[in-house]
Formats: C-alpha cells, sequence, structure tokens
C-alpha cells in the first residue's frame, strides 16, 4: 500500500553508508553546502562512520541504518554516502517487508549501490544514479568538481532539476558500474531491462576484464531485451601486460553486435566529478 | 553419434591456445619431458606461438586451430596451452555442428580454459582440471615444481594415472576459477551442478572481490544444487586498503551458510606448480 504521495521536492535527506565508510571532512563540508543552500537538510547518520574491516560497521550495522531511514517517514530521500563494497550483502534483508514509509522517498547513489538501486527498483521504489557526498573530496577537476557534483545531486533531491541529467536519456533508463551489474545477473536483485536504455561505466579494471564482462553480461537474456546499451565513462583502466589490442568502446560495441543489442554510444557519466542523474523511474520525477 | 570407443590411453596429444600464447621455451622443456618418457607424443599447433594483443591470434585462428585438432581422429587428447583469457570469445563456436571424432578424446585445462571446459562438459565431452604446458616454466617451488605439473598431467592424459587426482573428489566433481564460473553462469556454457563436488581456486583477486563473487555465484540456484562446495588454493591476494577484515576460507564458509550449500573444506587445485587433476566425467576415466 502506498501511503505517501510521490515527493517532486525532498527537502529532507537521510545519508546512510551501506558500503563503506564515509570520510569526516567529507561531510563536512557536504553540511557546509547544504548550510549555504538554505532550501534543504541533511542529517548524516552516526553509521557512516563506523568502521569494520572493509565496510562501513558490520553487516547487522549497516541494515539497520538502512532500515531506519527507510521507515522514517520524514525522510524524503536516502542518499548513499559512497560506493566501495558491500551493499549487496545486506540488499535482500532492506527489502524485507517494506515499510509504508520507504515508498515515495528517492534513494540515490551509484557504484557499488547498484546492488540496492537495482533490488529498490525491482521492489516499486524511486531510484536514481547520481553523485553521492563522498564524492565532494573528488579532486579529479579540483575541488570545485566534487562540490558541483555533490550540488548537482542535491538540486535533483531538492527540485528535480533536469539541468543535471544524462542529456541523452530515453526513458525508462538504469546505469551501472559493469562489474556490479555483473554480479547481480541471476540473483534476487535482477531487475527487468526489458526496453531500457541500459548505461554501463567502468572504473580501475583491466581491457581484458571488461572483455570477459561484457560477455557475461550480454549472454544475458534479460539484458538482451534492453532497448540499447550505452557506455558511460572508464576510468583509470590498468594496464595490460601487453596491450590488449583494443579500446573500451571497441569492446563494447563488438559484445553488443555479437549479441544483437542495439549500441547507443556513448553516455555521460562515470567515477568522476562529472557523473550526471540517470532516474531509474519514468514517475516520480 | 558416438564413433570412437573411450580412449583411457591418450598416446597423441595436440596443444592449442585458446586464451594467451605459449611461451617457446615451455613449448621446448614440455617437448623433452614428453621425449624423455618415451610413452607418448605431443603435437605443439603452430597457432600456439601465434599473438594478436592479448590473444594467441585473431579469434578466427584459435577457433580454427582447436576446430582443426578436435576434428582430428589421430588426436587423443587436447591439451590447453594456458589461460590467461579469451576462450569465452571461441567456446560456443567450438562446440557448433561437433564431428564425431571431437568425441572420446580428453580435453585438459584450467583457470580461462574453464569456459570451454564447462561448455565441452556440458555438450558431453570428455573435461578434466589439471596442469598446463605453460605450467612447465613455474618457479614457486623451482622448475622441478614446474616440471612435475606437466609430469603429472601427463601422467593422467596417458595413462590416468590416479595419484595425480585431486585426493577428496566425490564423483561428480568439477572445478573452476572462481572468477571464470561466476563470468560464465547465465552464458550458454553453463554446466549442471545437480550433485557436483564443486571446487573453485582464486588467483590474483582482493578478497573484497572474492566476496562479491561468492555472493553472485552462491546466489545461482543452479549452484545452490551442488553436492557440496569446496576451497582449492587462493594465491597472491591483492591487498585491501584496509584490512577486509575476514580471510577467503570464512568468506566461502559464510556464503556457503547463507545459500545453503555444504561447504567441504579445501581442495587440492590452484595456480600453482601443485595443482591436481579434477576429472569433470566419471566415465572415461
Amino acid at each position: 500500500m502506498i501511503t505517501e504521495a510521490p515527493c517532486r521536492h525532498s527537502r529532507e535527506s537521510a545519508v546512510v553508508a551501506p558500503s563503506c565508510p564515509l570520510k569526516r571532512e567529507a561531510a563536512e563540508a557536504v553540511r557546509a553546502i547544504v548550510a549555504e543552500r538554505g532550501d534543504c537538510e541533511i542529517v548524516i547518520h552516526p553509521q557512516c562512520f563506523l568502521s569494520d574491516g572493509h565496510f562501513a560497521g558490520p553487516d547487522e550495522a549497516r541494515l539497520a541504518a538502512l532500515r531506519e531511514v527507510m521507515a522514517d517517514p520524514s525522510v524524503d530521500a536516502v542518499w548513499f554516502a559512497r560506493g566501495g563494497y558491500g551493499s549487496n550483502r545486506i540488499a535482500e534483508a532492506a527489502l524485507a517487508d517494506l515499510p509504508d514509509a520507504a515508498r515515495g522517498k528517492l534513494y540515490m547513489g551509484y557504484s557499488d549501490a547498484g546492488f540496492l538501486m537495482a533490488g529498490f527498483h525491482k521492489a516499486g521504489l524511486n531510484v536514481a544514479w547520481g553523485p553521492m557526498p563522498q564524492d565532494v573530496l573528488r579532486g579529479d577537476h579540483g575541488l570545485e568538481g566534487g562540490e558541483a557534483a555533490v550540488k548537482r545531486a542535491l538540486d535533483w533531491i531538492v527540485r528535480r532539476d533536469a539541468l543535471g541529467l544524462e542529456p541523452a536519456i530515453q526513458a525508462p533508463a538504469m546505469a551501472f558500474n559493469l562489474t556490479v551489474l555483473s554480479n547481480l545477473l541471476g540473483t534476487p536483485l535482477e531487475p527487468d531491462f526489458t526496453g531500457v536504455d541500459l548505461i554501463v561505466e567502468e572504473i580501475g579494471e583491466h581491457l581484458y576484464r571488461i572483455d570477459r564482462t561484457m560477455f557475461h553480461v550480454t549472454a544475458s537474456p534479460n539484458v538482451r531485451r534492453a532497448g540499447r546499451l550505452r557506455l558511460g565513462r572508464v576510468g583509470d583502466i590498468l594496464p595490460n601486460d601487453v596491450d590488449f589490442g583494443t579500446g573500451e568502446q571497441a569492446i563494447v560495441e563488438d559484445w553488443c553486435r555479437r549479441s544483437d543489442i542495439p549500441f547507443g554510444g556513448r553516455a555521460a557519466i562515470g567515477h568522476d566529478a562529472q557523473n550526471r542523474i540517470v532516474p531509474f523511474s519514468t514517475e516520480n520525477r
């Protein structure tokens, strides 16, 4: 039962970290941006700063914080703090016995958060790919770049500002890190890709791995039902010991051709400060 | 139609390289071992030394060499030269219109060759996990180690010597590199794991990736039908930027527990000179 009307203006955002811990300086910088804007409020859940080996606290703590903000009717948007790894470990449990208040909220993030985003979208929640709080520290285009990424995300969260959208989206659209997409295929998190403008991006992989992952992803009958596949940015490619012999776009085009998926060209998303917004839902914008 | 009787004694082996090129010094060392034995013959296909970017020649050349030795009735065993990456690119085509002579042969290798081995086993061919010619160069236990690995493989190829078998096999068994297994799930190469003693090993990955891949693999309903899952050796683990917090066996046991797959303990396979033989077929030994 949906008890909340779709919220076009998310004034209260809650930040939780289902994967790795948020840096305190990132939290401070985001709080400063929010204070300066004056059009929204942000609550950074203390769980964001927990540390348990690789993760922002043990599974139980990450799940509890996520479930808490999902169930809180005063929270309009759940903003994933950062990627890394670990959201897959709690994604199914996060969706169990979904409270009514979990609906009508926006859920935003990217990278490892894609495990949650896939499952949440499949469950009918309102999901968008976009910059995360930790991105404020990105120096790839100067501190200005990281700030701009966070402002772009907040402009979407607060007022669904279309200026931040990936410019060539043909709704319905979805975006995933390629490796995350590969690892969620065949799991209960896998959404229906029929007719979807499916965008993938990658970071820190060898080209041979990108080729192997594209083999896996494009073998999926579900992925083959996508409307088209587009390639976001591929950053920090790790060197092959011998040159792979071709580039990332040629790899993706090759597997699209082999699997009869229309290749739709490049897309303006990636693990960088220029990362754009890709709403998964066509409603709730 | 099966026209050849199962061959228990493979006197003529053909080496092809469906992934990356074989080193010439490895070929020479293996030829010397074979000459000294005097109980078998080996033909190292010239395709093994081709080079095309990452691969041992373009897809067409690797496929043609493989198809050639599969169709050759004088070849008793097809021995994959080495791993690396690339056999997945030709595996489906290798199985098209299977010639009668392709049956009754042994196909042996590991690592990236797992893509072929999965599909070949599914097609009813006689497949075994085991050392490959390039392993002769392994120095992890001295040159002696690499030579011993190749001799162990030949003892299986030539006379099905049970001394080289992984010692705790409960047939039917299969063995895969964990990342290869993850990348073949959902593809036409995926075999039936029902009741199988399924062994995985890994090399050169971060623990967080092993955790993520185990999430993916153990979510598969097919993998969940395995009789048990065992863990081979996990070599050259790449450092996490913060300590992951747990080890490889705890990771595998955790995902087995979550997915209700019996964990069968450790297994004596891996990317090293001590790598043992795991025949996929229960016949044809």
